[in-house]
C-alpha cells in the first residue's frame, strides 16, 4: 500500500470508465462488495478523489453514513490483469440536486445522461488515505495474487 | 439479499472464469479490496462454495486469520452490468500441498497449471451465507445501481 498522490500513470488508467467494485461495511462490520461507476477527480489540491452516485434507497447509503470506510478495486477495461485499489473514506455525502453528478458518470461511461429522472440519488465522494497497484500500475515488489 | 443455494443460471455463470473482486477486513475493521481468481464447487449438499488461492504472503491471510468474513463479487466477463455478489465466511484455510489447488484455479483461467512452483500457497474455502444478483441473476426488485 501506498500514500497518494498517484502516478500520472494509474492516474490516466484511473480516467478512463472501468468495471470498478466497491466494497462497504454493514452494521455488523462484514464487508459488502458491489460493482459501481465512479469518476476521478484531480481537483482537491491534486491529491484525487473519487466521485460516486449512489440511488437514495441503496442500503450502501446507510452503510456509509454508520461508517465512511470503503475501499474501490477499478480493473483495467480489458485486462483486469492491470487493476489499482483505493482505500479511503467517504468525505461528503449529498443530495445530487438535478442528477447532475449522476449524469456526468453515466455519460462518462455511456455517452448519454442517467435515464432514470425519478429517483433521487446520492452523491459520495470518497478520500483516498492508501492504494495499491498491480500489474502496469505495481507500487511494491510484493509476490503475485 | 437471498440465501443460498444460487439459481441453477446463476451458478452456471459463476462456473466460468469471470474477473472477481474480494474484500477481506483490515485488523481496524476497514474493508480492503483485490481481484482475485476463484473457482465454484458445487460440491458440500450442493449449496455450493468458493475456493480462493492466496501466496502464502499476502496480508489478506493475516486479515482472513483474524476475521473470516469476506464478500466477493463476480463480475460477467465481457459485460459486468451482470454481476453476483456472494457474503460468506472463510470456513477452511490450509497450505495448498502441491499446488494442486491453484494449478486447478490457474487451469480454469489459463488454460496453464500455476507459472511460480516457489512460493507457498493457501487455500481458502468460503461458505455463502448471503448472495445478491444483478442483470440477468437479479435477485430482488431494488432499483437500479
Amino acid at each position: 500500500m501506498s500514500r497518494p498522490p498517484l502516478p500520472a500513470d494509474a492516474v490516466e488508467m484511473l480516467r478512463r470508465p472501468n468495471p470498478a467494485v466497491m466494497a462497504t461495511l454493514r452494521s455488523d462490520g462484514a464487508p459488502v462488495s458491489a460493482p459501481t461507476w465512479y469518476v476521478w477527480d484531480q481537483s482537491e489540491g491534486g491529491a484525487g478523489s473519487v466521485l460516486l452516485s449512489l440511488d437514495e434507497g441503496r442500503v450502501r447509503l446507510r452503510h456509509l453514513g454508520a461508517d465512511p470506510r470503503l475501499t474501490l478495486t477499478v480493473l483495467q477495461d480489458g485486462d483486469w490483469y492491470t487493476h489499482v485499489t483505493l482505500l479511503g473514506r467517504v468525505v461528503d455525502l449529498r443530495t445530487d440536486e438535478g442528477l447532475t453528478d449522476i449524469d456526468r458518470i453515466s455519460r462518462h461511461y455511456t455517452g448519454q445522461p442517467y435515464p432514470d429522472r425519478v429517483r433521487a440519488r446520492v452523491t459520495a465522494r470518497m478520500r483516498i488515505d492508501r492504494w495499491h497497484g498491480w500489474g502496469a500500475f505495481k507500487d511494491s515488489d510484493q509476490a503475485s495474487v
